[in-house]
């Protein structure tokens, strides 16, 4: 890095940066970018951090896979609002002695989820860390005006869904600390390579759906925000959580509990969605739904039934859940 | 901030966020927030970070400065364009030892500035940090569409601005490096609180200037910028350039030319602008403007006149300045 300088890196890595040229009018390189919102849409914005050391290693992460990732969790983000991302800028901070090859193979892989997922890259911010990498993107998108979901809609009698298997990166995670990455390719891929439900949250919302959030931190911890936002009680079937063979497999190598990778590991990025029922069918005939539960009376906790019994799920997740009072 | 956790430190600082209410249709606190477009407006959009020990350290800057500034560096982006901000994501890395009244007292800052110039403070994220803080926030604004002041127009004959003083933020470090703030307030003032020149943007824009850009890495590297995108030879006489006579003392305190610091000191904020002699008439008539120099024919570099002699003024500043070929 110090030897190319700021400007060598910018140079470096300014290129192919428009995937959805037509709401752009100015694209990076200036003080800011310009770009238009399409009519009758309200816009959407959010912000994720990645932090070299806490987020990734050169272990578990190649650069390509920390560029992709960290799209995947603002698109994500989106998605969970059922919204289109739309626009991306990217601020790094990096160290003087990381190589060049480095940033330009980052920069390959955030190039691949905003081709993929049709986002401009907006420009950004480049600048000297004291330790370590850390890149911030910020994403704008776009969903019809008033149309937006919330994780505070859920309704009594409402169904719980995920649109996608949850515990699969927490397990991959763990297939990498041990070396066995060969033996779990799938699940190495999903914690390196995890994609955002964009469609799916589209669907979802078209669908009738009226709240909506993705599993960022675990299941344990994503359904108590939806229902603390919703000020509803959830209660969730433990033998419903959609767990993929080789997540069970990994669990049965490891001796590990594979729900506590779904409850607590997070970096899933499936979405979890609150409806009543005929939102459900409608949804069910265009993408895969698995219901894990419903929404009670008033409160705001959330309740896992496994094998008979009923306790508390605290949002700090399964590991610390605790009896029923 | 290891005792408060995540959830404590995002509740500490979550109050007071919105200053620009009308256009925002759900605030921070969930997956993304929600704002809309004013009508008839073109969007733009910037980032900008902040590394500690970098940017900033504890003898420099106290961590309100800190939160103030990084809205300056990110306004002042969209006043560059002739834009208004309007919309702030903001991604704090910060490590385990941080006390929590650092973050609260950066927030201060952050919504003093926030409130200052009608911003709302859209959510963000907050993370662990290996060492030192890294802050980063994106910034959304509007400008009427088709309005937007790139840095590029700068035609032949225009003449060159800049809305106020420059240097006075380099010389305002330099006495806080040498234990001398105290003699030198006003400068130490424009180090740590720097303000972004919107509404003087603004009047630009309406004015009829071309070319737009903010004084963040000193003149001789923004004069640069817009010559290289203008693709202009730019003159600028070096007496006319703005000092404040605080800086002109300082330089005599410390035995520093003060014009290097006007040239390669850079975070003054002020803005540099170029258009013809009547947009310079009327906006003259609304903000204060001082002349530097005019656009040439097709070139891309910048020329400094001083004592007589005119020398190129290239990209990296004043040091390096080189005779005419």
């Amino acid at each position: 890095m110090a030897s190319a300088g700021e400007f060598g890196c910018i140079d470096a890595v300014c290129r192919d940066l428009l995937y959805r040229p037509e709401l752009v009018k100015l694209g990076a390189g200036d003080d800011g970018a310009v770009y238009v919102s399409p009519p009758g849409t309200d816009q959407v914005i959010s912000t994720d951090t990645m932090v070299e050391g806490l987020h990734f290693t050169a272990e578990t992460m190649a650069p390509a896979d920390v560029g992709w990732k960290l799209c995947t969790a603002n698109f994500s983000d989106m998605a969970a609002m059922g919204a289109e991302p739309a626009q991306l800028v990217v601020s790094a901070a990096l160290p003087e002695t990381l190589p060049l090859a480095w940033l330009t193979a980052c920069y390959d892989g955030l190039r691949a989820a905003c081709r993929r997922y049709r986002v401009n890259l907006l420009g950004g911010d480049m600048t000297g860390s004291k330790q370590g990498v850390v890149l911030t993107a910020a994403v704008v998108g776009f969903v019809p005006a008033g149309q937006a979901v919330p994780r505070s809609g859920a309704a009594e009698g409402d169904l719980l869904v995920l649109t996608g298997t949850v515990g699969d990166s927490a397990a991959g995670l763990e297939a990498i600390f041990r070396g066995r990455a060969g033996d779990f390719p799938a699940l190495a891929e999903r914690h390196r390579r995890p994609v955002p439900h964009v469609e799916a949250g589209r669907v979802l919302r078209e669908a009738g759906f009226r709240a909506l959030d993705d599993i960022t931190d675990g299941l344990a911890s994503e359904a108590n925000e939806v229902a603390r936002a919703s000020r509803r009680d959830l209660l969730i079937d433990a033998a419903r959580i959609p767990l993929s063979d080789e997540t069970r497999r990994a669990g049965e190598a490891f001796g590990i509990d594979p729900l506590r990778w779904a409850l607590t590991g997070g970096e899933d990025y499936a979405l979890l969605a609150a409806g009543p029922a005929e939102a459900v069918r409608r949804a069910a005939e265009r993408i895969p739904l698995t219901v894990i539960g419903r929404a009670g009376g008033p409160g705001g906790r959330v309740w896992l039934r496994r094998d008979g019994e009923t306790r508390l799920l605290p949002r700090i997740g399964y590991d610390h859940f605790r009896k029923t009072p």
